[in-house]
């Protein structure tokens, strides 16, 4: 069900050839009330793309009544052309839903440069037929239309008191915060005000998706929406409301990294000890994108020593010579030296976990990442060609 | 000649069977004079291996004797058995050459965390033959000592009037500034102190070795030496002198460029119009660490847009929508639209030239990288196991 689980919503997929494979690639979530409250983060690229320069106007008012997202092109740096493509498809939509283009969110994924006359014909015409086909449980359309090289669709669903929170997500490779390559949409029927949905929003992105670094490159198109019908006519519970929140981020980040590009391993880097969580968080990354790392867990080898030199390029505070490392619950590093053999390590599993302790606080973080594999390099060796 | 071109050096390269293969392991190069001036600069890691905190110290005075490297064996984090190890190999040379052991660099490459009593013994034995064998010619076997996953030794050789300079060097992977896992001798008979020698290795890497940056990852272990004999009895015009060490570094980090782990690119990144050199260094950075783009090269694949998606990960100057790329002499972006064709650009040379104009100053800098190829990947995937 997805975004369509929770009271007051509608969506749906079309296809309309921007894919080759001739697969669902537009989709539509319309907020049909009584709230129309929108939140939503966006890439901290500062090359954006052309949906996240007209989204981000959007958004400042707090009033979302539909977002129109589409796979097969990223309408990104393809000039005003583009840019009126996307102001264009807002507009379509506005015209048949009887709003203002104002309220109207636009998302865009797939290849940088893609944007041409028949990108946008096509993109009108899917507004279009997917509005037509609204449903109350064109959740799952909606989530299918959304995908790239995903090879599934990311769903998730929580429930509260009487109100519930739905979520689909898109994403495999770019994946690197400040957001990853992700076009995520989550509704939910709780009544919420727009300064509550923005923080909300923001405190669950910034410990889920943000600390998601599959290949450590920071896309141009990245959003992250939350829309509020409010149709429970229930108020939530604070800090409940943001527990579930967290929970379907999470959820459909691990989703994400489950399906990351050629990955083999999904890798857990938990940073404790830290004297800050900030710290924890730099050094956790830092990690996460080490090549030499990265290939070593493809390639099962518990190669402590490559953990400790990507540690030691941060600022965080740490004594090189008095951090533990563990894989998969082995002590492979204690104080900066040799712990236990190479051989007690079993890194055949697709989950790995890693511990960094660093002995010098109390806090911690933890930082998604995957391999470097044959087929990373695989896939985007050929994506645009 | 390498090391040994320059009057007053000798050299030697011997094995002792550090490396699994049998291959030449311990190299020793000593200055016979009459200067005994020193300059180095290390890793800027903050996890450094015992000859890195060993030679860090040994260098303050601007006095090196003789410079012992060994392959086979990192040294780092392997405790304080390791940092003895060390010193002895330092006491042990500078016993044989009769001079103090404050004197005497050392250098180790190879796996993290290898060190045991085996391998001390190994380099102590290495470090007496290398003494026992030195001579004036002894150059080349030293170059050949120093390799690890090298498929060929890097030596240059430059001359000045009436005075010269030699340069060996290793490295193929972990090439990331800051050094790069690099172990590079430079050697000159030209008359200079200590003071001059280090203001002119500083400013010789800082443009050259500094700006390669082939798969992002930093060292434990990295060091440039420099060291003057004086032998010529030429004090050198200081720009001359300049340019040549400048020569060498840049000519050796080529070498380690073309030569880095499984790569198929040399990928010149040059930084054009910037507001500043440090703008510049920063955008052309970006680029050789984006793993996409890397993957594209490698690929064949002109993806300028993975070019504006990393340019707009910094902090740099400049308008992402007035942007140009070249990519082999074709403009394939222009003020960050499409330009000419993929197709007009031909990617299949080894040396690839990406030249990004951020149109916002004039300043410039060229950063070197290698592309992501399946050959990396699977290098790094099996090095220690």
């Amino acid at each position: 069900m997805s975004v369509t689980a929770p009271q007051g919503f509608e969506a749906a997929g079309v296809a309309v050839g921007l894919k080759s494979t001739g697969k669902p690639d537009v989709a539509v979530v319309v907020n049909r009330g009584p709230l129309k409250v929108g939140a939503a983060v966006f890439t901290s690229n500062r090359a954006k793309a052309n949906p996240i320069l007209w989204s981000q106007e959007v958004i400042r008012d707090g009033v979302v009544e539909a977002i129109v997202l589409n796979s097969g092109g990223a309408n990104c740096f393809t000039g005003s052309f583009g840019f009126q493509t996307t102001h264009q498809t807002a507009e379509k939509a506005a015209e048949l839903l009887d709003v203002s283009a104002g309220d109207i969110l636009v998302c865009s994924t797939g290849l940088i440069g893609t944007g041409d006359e028949v990108f946008r014909a096509k993109v009108l015409e899917g507004t279009e037929r997917g509005i037509a086909g609204l449903s109350a449980d064109g959740g799952e359309a909606a989530s299918l239309a959304i995908m790239t090289t995903d090879s599934k669709p990311k769903r998730a669903v929580a429930t509260g008191d009487g109100w519930s929170i739905g979520g689909m997500a898109k994403g495999a490779g770019m994946l690197a915060p400040g957001l990853a390559t992700m076009l995520v949409v989550i509704t939910t029927d709780a009544v919420l005000d727009s300064t509550q949905a923005d923080a909300a929003l923001r405190a669950a992105t910034g410990r889920t998706f943000d600390r998601l670094d599959s290949d450590g490159c920071m896309s141009t198109n990245d959003q992250v929406t939350l829309m509020v019908s409010g149709a429970s006519g229930v108020t939530p519970d604070a800090d409940a409301f943001a527990a579930a929140l967290a929970d379907v981020c999470q959820d459909l980040a691990r989703q994400l990294q489950g399906d990351a590009e050629g990955a083999s391993h999904d890798i857990t880097i938990e940073v404790v000890n830290a004297a800050s969580e900030e710290d924890a968080v730099e050094v956790g990354r830092s990690v996460a994108r080490n090549n030499l790392f990265k290939a070593a867990i493809f390639g099962n080898d518990p190669n402590w020593g490559r953990v400790l030199a990507a540690i030691g390029t941060t600022q965080a505070a740490f004594d090189p010579y008095d951090v533990d490392v563990w894989m998969n619950a082995v002590r492979v590093c204690s104080a900066g030296g040799p712990d236990a053999p190479r051989e007690a390590v079993d890194l055949t599993p697709r989950a790995t976990h890693l511990v960094i302790d660093l002995k010098v606080g109390a806090a911690t973080a933890t930082v998604l990442t995957n391999d470097l594999t044959h087929d990373y390099v695989h896939e985007n060796s050929a994506y645009s060609s």
